[in-house]
């Protein structure tokens, strides 16, 4: 993993990707799948998420304010849907779908050695009305070695649009 | 344009795709290009997105409390660009750019013609901090001659990733 520029890194979660979220609590980490993200601010980069109270990873979010945004590409749909069908109350969902917890820098929550973007993120605001986090990436790390990573976009009930060809327009906006 | 339910307009959105947000007011409709939003509840419908107090829409969506967000297809990608580049207090970008206005049923702003699907919003929540808006969608329309829609996500400075394939997987996940 590269470290990325902050200024860019807007650029991972603009198209809309589904992503994985990492928190950790009282030593034990866990894992989410959310597609409900957007960017609110280029640099320092920050962004909103929905991480709803009955989800398992809401009560780490809250305590924590730590979390990682992991970016997996299609090869990791199948992973990302179990990931998604599952509970960390339950399980070890690392140890149970093949997935790397990699140490993070600057939070404790981890990456994930499998995804080709991750973004360590503090909490830096809560809505309780749409238990919508407000989030503050610290820092961006990219796999250099994933030349056209192909994200997902979730269209509802496991069905997923993946990336198709990239196209250049001239423009003045970021 | 056919009406879409409620229910599944989650599914038109939740993918990331660049939008378009037509807002009206003293009865001039204006457009603007925008990929900062998200999904916050299925059932009714609703989003948040950010439109900067520096966007002409600002003032009229404040006021108004009401605009459509219109879901362009990649062949539109050349007019979503010129829309995000012009200025609405300068130009009428509907005649400028070919974009057909066509009245909603719910709300005063236009959905447009050549989009693949059109979302009727009002405006239920603000945070001045991010130039957030909340929305609810109240009605959805979809042209359903259009059988495959590829939408387009922004990438940054004029870099879009157009929809490639979709793949289905077993998932218990709305």
């Amino acid at each position: 993993m590269k470290e990325f520029p902050l200024s860019k890194a807007y650029q991972l979660l603009e198209p809309g990707p589904v992503v994985l979220l990492t928190t950790s609590q009282n030593g034990r980490a866990n894992v989410m799948t959310m597609s409900w993200h957007m960017m609110l601010d280029f640099e320092p980069p920050k962004l909103a998420c929905v991480v709803s109270e009955g989800d398992y990873s809401f009560a780490a979010l809250r305590a924590t304010r730590q979390c990682v945004i992991a970016i997996p590409t299609v090869d990791l749909a199948a992973k990302v849907v179990k990931v998604g069908n599952s509970h960390g109350d339950r399980i070890d969902k690392f140890k149970a779908f093949g997935l790397t917890p990699v140490p993070s820098e600057k939070v404790k929550p981890p990456r994930i050695a499998e995804c080709y973007a991750n973004l360590e993120c503090k909490v830096i605001g809560f809505q309780r009305a749409w238990d919508m986090f407000i989030l503050e990436v610290q820092s961006a790390w990219v796999d250099p070695k994933r030349k056209a990573p192909k994200t997902i976009h979730h269209k509802g009930y496991g069905a997923f649009v993946v990336d198709g060809r990239t196209i250049r327009l001239k423009s003045k906006m970021r």
